[in-house]
């Protein structure tokens, strides 16, 4: 079967693989499609050459049909619509054991600490499982795991109906934050610098505003009649955006971590004391978020066509991670079982 | 009457005053007891002079009796121990709204924005009050106010019996803090730089660290388990404070910003991001605090004459600042009717 790997120092190769057979309580996937994402670029780029072994099948955002189920499965059989939450957390350490096991102490994320979907034939626990339903397309069904990463962090800021939220950053996690949020009851602006995304992101229905021409807390004051926004999401990674982010929030706001940022930030904690703030920091997702996630695709909450700018095989996987590199695509799939050519 | 005041310049003095008469809704206090706090230290080193005007007559931590009340006030007498809670809300800005009138976004802390404690005759909002039982003190009641500050600060990080805590620097309001945590049912540690402190503080039955020392990463690692505290109270207003808060903290923890950074700090998103951290600020008090503090000095859960390091009369208010400033003392009284010497 075929795979597409990270090799090391910036390269990535479409091979050849025997599929692997299921052991005990697993089940093999015929990988339908492939999301790329932001990690994985961090992944091709070498930035997590510490953690990844070397080739890495990677990928985690997908959907697919059961192949063949391994012994000790019940529940699942071949031929169902399934998508992976990948995570596999070890129960016992002690964030396990206080109910947080989605950000186990010791947690394996497949497809990057394991192999990905970037497989013809995925073979993963069948407790990592979640169904797709019927009406859901298996390409819809591909954004089911960043919508998730989008619930769960909506879910950890508490919003609440009525509520104004600020998204600091418009890339695809940024979009679909604004989008859960708005669902949810809150009416939402969007800070994005890209004028493209921008204009995409109004599109939708979304204000935004560039905060490299506009005076984005004056904004927020004004558009909040002093108060601050409710809930503050940092989706950029940048420094600046952390510096605005408490600015930002009114008396007793929230202000979501949502983005990665690998060295540490300058942040006001004087603003944090003196309007008593709450920063929360929101990792992957827990089952409840794909569910809701799934609900969400399905009744087109979410506009999947929207987001979905392009569609490649698994053959041209170089061509669908420098797309996504270029910083204009929103969300890039890869056709895994496809032997065509990119659409 | 006598009073203290900030002239500027780093200058205080003992002047006197004509009593303000009582206007509608307020009462008139013969000022008992006065405690000196960091805060009256940034006043008198100039640090506040954008925000204080001169003369000011400073402290806000008090104790004392009712000499006289105003027209229209109802449920006070003359002869009543009261003390103040020190905050005067404007009841119609977006904060005050929506219920958090103590960190209303034009508050007026009394004895910092109007004039403070540190007179014979003090003419306050009978809004303010907040009555002593007979079985408390004049003298202990003095230290309400920094306990209301540590019940606030425990109450906001929403800590359980069971809980350990982790209490980084061992001034007044960390002493205070561990001490209401402990009676929350928490296991504290403290970590101070300062060995007599150190010692102070082992003497009140808490376990010390000394960070200088001992790796206090590993140390909290081994004291959980290997989880990580359940709460971190951040009290030192130091940097390298703040990089080790998070390090300190398991998996979803809680770390409160209680002390004051004036300057933004470099602080570990990624861990904040990776544990789904949060970090609350913690800023002054409500008048359930008050109440809650009231009851733990009269219960004598705090152990107010451990705290009480000195009294002095308000002639020597010089000589009870520059024994602050000093770094050993914990709570510097001032009694404000004596005539006497320092005690």
């Amino acid at each position: 079967m075929r795979a597409a790997a990270y090799l090391g120092d910036g390269s990535v190769a479409v091979t050849t693989l025997p599929p692997t057979p299921p052991a005990v309580d697993q089940v093999v996937i015929d990988v339908a499609y492939v999301g790329v994402c932001g990690t994985d670029l961090h992944i091709i780029h070498g930035s997590m050459d510490a953690r990844v072994s070397r080739p890495l099948v990677f990928g985690h955002e997908m959907s697919g049909t059961i192949r063949e189920v391994g012994a000790g499965v019940s529940g699942w059989s071949a031929g169902d619509s399934v998508t992976v939450m990948p995570l596999d957390w070890d129960g016992t350490c002690p964030a396990c054991r206080h109910g947080h096991e989605h950000i186990c102490q010791n947690l394996t994320f497949i497809g990057i600490d394991s192999p990905g979907a970037l497989q013809q034939s995925w073979t993963v626990p069948a407790s990592t499982l979640v169904a797709i339903p019927p009406t859901l397309s298996l390409r819809t069904a591909a954004l089911i795991e960043p919508v998730a990463v989008a619930v769960h962090d909506v879910r950890r800021s508490e919003l609440r109906a009525g509520d104004r939220a600020v998204v600091i950053g418009g890339g695809p996690i940024g979009v679909l934050i604004a989008s859960v949020a708005r669902q949810a009851g809150a009416e939402v602006v969007v800070l994005e610098l890209d004028a493209g995304r921008r204009e995409f992101i109004e599109r939708l229905g979304f204000a935004t505003v560039d905060p490299s021409s506009v005076d984005a807390v004056a904004w927020v004051e004004d558009w909040t009649s002093g108060a601050g926004a409710d809930v503050v999401f940092e989706v950029s990674g940048a420094a600046a955006a952390v510096r605005s982010a408490t600015a930002l929030a009114r008396v007793r706001g929230t202000v979501v971590i949502v983005a990665i940022h690998p060295t540490p930030r300058e942040i006001d904690l004087q603003r944090v004391f003196w309007r008593e703030l709450r920063l929360l920091g929101a990792r992957v997702y827990q089952r409840i978020d794909f569910e809701r996630a799934i609900e969400l695709l399905d009744r087109q909450v979410i506009d999947a066509e929207a987001i979905i700018t392009s569609v490649h095989p698994l053959t041209a996987v170089d061509a669908a991670l420098r797309e996504l590199e270029g910083g204009q695509a929103l969300k890039v799939l890869i056709d895994v079982q496809s032997e065509g050519v990119s659409a």
